[in-house]
């Protein structure tokens, strides 16, 4: 009877599965962080990702067996170990190395918050007070998941939809706007996402499944996530052969 | 010969000097970090100042005898022991501090790099893409520096002018139009100053004065800015006497 408890206490242990190997074989390119779109030398635009929940999915797929490809914008975290990282800084630095890994890659998740707008002339020298109002024009920047879905059809596509309101509406839209196999919405503002240690996410695929995963910790969402894109990426499969 | 060497030592030891308690019996006010200037509760528009020079004379202060307030925008730095440290996000809000601050101080040295300008309407949701172009108004920022300096003409005003080009010529215009003591001017961009570790300086003063501190480490810098204020503190005491 010990024997057996502890069997069952170790087939149920919850890092025990996540260190199955389910992603041996397979090159996950993951982008992470904010982007930053300069207005000049010293002032640019940005948003309030941390990066945290990218970085802890790149941590976790690696433990799961993938090589991992990490293109993250500014962050203040470290590179995590025997994961290959590239840093960036603008959207358009961001596609460039996303665009050369993606067709080595067997599954991409889009992670980062890619700015949607960019200025429409960057300033060389630092801008000065030019009285009492401004008026920036802004263009708007390439989709990066869109455009490496489009381009790479058989690429397994997990977008993130980080909304303020109406989160699971937009994220259906994104899903289908941008060709994705898989999308994971979440709330932000009001204290919950960007900068924060835990998450609560729900998860829609192209199928028209909807998973809610629990409130928990982006490290151990990280592991829960992959769980669920190693599910449909073999549903994928087995659905085109 | 052996006590004589070892006394010079001590006594041209520049951490010794430091250790004056030059600043006993002041409350220094000091403001690091850039400001954010949000879009929405997502989107922010900000600058490349890391807060490193602003704390580093926090600290020095501190250590010079100083009772030092630091009002300080996001950065990725601890609050120095020993130091009251109020964090802000906004121009708006560093103001309210500053002002709450300025009466009960001495000296207020303003290395923040505030945002020059805010957006004319904050949207209270995540703004959605819409269309190929986007159009942002912006209104200016108070002018912490200038609306500090002349509410409390007693205050021993301190600016710092981080410029891309013609950085003195830009300085003298600063230190005249803003009422100040003096001002810090360094050169950014290239490499320089912004999240660098050490830095030049130039400091000019009210009565003409044209001080070139050599390049050092931002600690070292501290001091050494430091100094300079304490020799034209008393020298402004003594000329109002």
């Amino acid at each position: 009877a010990i024997f057996e408890a502890v069997t069952t206490h170790f087939t149920s242990n919850s890092e025990n599965k996540q260190l199955d190997q389910k992603l041996a074989g397979h090159q996950v390119l993951i982008t992470a962080g904010p982007t930053r779109e300069p207005l000049d030398p010293v002032r640019y635009l940005t948003n309030r990702s941390s990066g945290k929940m990218g970085y802890a999915i790149a941590e976790a797929a690696q433990k799961m067996g993938a090589d991992v490809v990490l293109v993250s914008g500014p962050t203040n975290l470290d590179c995590p170990d025997q994961i290959s990282c590239i840093r960036v800084e603008t959207a358009e630095e961001m596609l460039k190395a996303v665009s050369a890994e993606a067709s080595k890659s067997t599954i991409f998740i889009s992670a980062a918050a890619v700015a949607d707008y960019r200025l429409k002339e960057v300033a060389t020298k630092k801008m000065k007070k030019q009285g009492s109002s401004l008026h920036l024009e802004l263009e708007q920047n390439p989709d990066i998941l869109a455009t490496t879905s489009k381009a790479n059809p058989d690429l397994f596509t997990v977008g993130f939809a980080a909304e303020t309101n109406d989160v699971i509406e937009y994220a259906m839209g994104k899903l289908k706007r941008k060709q994705l196999n898989m999308i994971v919405a979440n709330q932000v503002g009001g204290g919950k996402g960007f900068d924060k240690d835990s998450n609560q996410v729900d998860i829609l695929t192209d199928g028209g499944d909807h998973i809610s995963l629990p409130e928990t910790s982006k490290q151990q969402l990280a592991f829960d996530i992959l769980d669920v894109v190693c599910q449909f990426y073999s549903k994928d499969q087995s659905n085109k052969s």
